[in-house]
């Protein structure tokens, strides 16, 4: 059975007719997100995040967030990751996940509150989350990522492909990463954008395969700001959008040397960074 | 000037031909909420969140936020409401609100952390997450607000014709206020689709037009828990999405007695809840 969607009985209108009939709908419910430094000095697990997401590659969701906020930097650093507690009574689904580091892993909470950051000089402003983000994210490497315009377009077709045996409700986000021929390395889902993207980077954490200088990530819907950061966190050179992307996400792209390529479907796209990594 | 979109030089690749030209992108800029309690008494600033927006009706962006995370109750709590702040030097705006708070207002900050709520018996679940709100929300009056089926159907065109003026760059979300007669009462845009509905809910309050009882919500995108708990707290007792919604959305809907519709598009949509409000 699946955990991401569940059938309820709605009244389905169509211009004139009603029936009331099953459908589905994407499953959101809580994730709360543990975290125990040097559990084996017996430290006391420590909420540290609750995200609605859609149950599901939960611990990969986990290692993701930690990982785009910098508050672990590599898969070496995690001791044990996994769900726990009791199950929900009615869905049968832990909505927890428990992080334990390392002994000699230093954590920097204060990082979760990255968007505090504020200067005395213009206050809060799109140049005040560059610069945080300066300190935080590697430097793009020569990572010599190129994809072909053709590869590049045959994406979104791909994706909607592999997206269409798990989701049935229209209700889901997708992301995936893939490398320059054009081959979907893995897929994830959720009801948040945001939530799919760490599923994805936090599956390459788990299987060591970060910094991902070879790969690109694909979202069905926006590039914003945020999702631009944890392309840029996970080393990935290319960023491409079925939907439209924000000022901020290409001023970051461009300030970082990123790709980052939107409206891709149809046939069609738009380059706004980076479009020396992608070949006609 | 529009705050709300940037022309920014793109590559727009259609199929085998490339053109450079001028694009417009939403802009998004993070927004900085300054909460001052007892203004009189001469009580600091303190920021409580920044949110990453698109500039314009910054005012009823933080006035919605604070009054759907339940931080004031009504605009009588508010004693002054303002842009405050150096303007950035790029883009000339200003990106904090200050809100000062009438000298009686108890404020309760630790509302912030109702994301971290668990119980010692499911840990964090959906059930909890309705519970909490069970206690900040307001009991759904018997509003008497019904709507006709085909007056429904015509909210997305009317929406789209008042969004058009707007939004050239398909990146911005939208939120309306609409009366049982189909007439949009306001509309309010943003690249993130909670602070479109923020915006629409602080316009209100500043025009003390809360709890809206006679009001249902429009949005262009999806229905979550979060977009069905801030209708709720506002009082309105109907939300329409232009697409789906999510279980959690549902649950809460039900539970609540508010009417849900999905999938609001081309003359038809989905009742996930509340079907009596929707005459035929």
């Amino acid at each position: 059975m699946s955990h991401s969607s569940l059938a309820i009985d709605i009244d389905k209108v169509s211009g004139d007719t009603s029936v009331h009939e099953a459908d589905d709908v994407a499953v959101e419910e809580p994730l709360e997100i543990q975290l125990c430094a040097d559990s084996a000095a017996g430290s006391a697990a420590k909420s540290i995040s609750i995200t609605m997401r859609t149950p599901g590659d939960d611990v990969d969701l986990a290692l993701g967030f930690l990982f785009t906020e910098s508050i672990i930097r590599r898969f070496g650093d995690v001791a044990a990751a996994r769900s726990v507690g009791r199950a929900d009574p009615d869905s049968g689904l832990k909505n927890t996940v428990r992080i334990e580091l390392e002994a000699d892993v230093e954590v920097d909470l204060s990082r979760l509150e990255r968007h505090f950051y504020t200067t005395s000089s213009c206050g809060v402003c799109g140049k005040t989350s560059l610069d945080a983000l300066r300190v935080a994210a590697p430097a793009v490497r020569d990572d010599g990522f190129r994809i072909d315009r053709d590869v590049l377009i045959s994406l979104p077709d791909t994706l909607r492909d592999r997206q269409r045996v798990f989701d049935r409700t229209g209700g889901l986000h997708a992301a995936a990463a893939f490398d320059a021929g054009g081959e979907i390395v893995l897929v994830r889902e959720d009801v948040g954008r945001h939530n799919a993207v760490d599923k994805v980077i936090g599956a390459l954490l788990a299987r060591d395969r970060l910094p991902a200088g070879d790969l690109g990530l694909l979202v069905s819907g926006r590039a914003s700001f945020e999702l631009m950061q944890k392309t840029l966190v996970a080393g990935m050179p290319l960023l491409a959008a079925v939907s439209a992307p924000s000022s901020l996400a290409v001023r970051l792209a461009r300030e970082f040397g990123l790709t980052l390529v939107g409206f891709l479907r149809n046939s069609d796209f738009n380059i706004y960074a980076g479009a020396e990594r992608i070949a006609s």
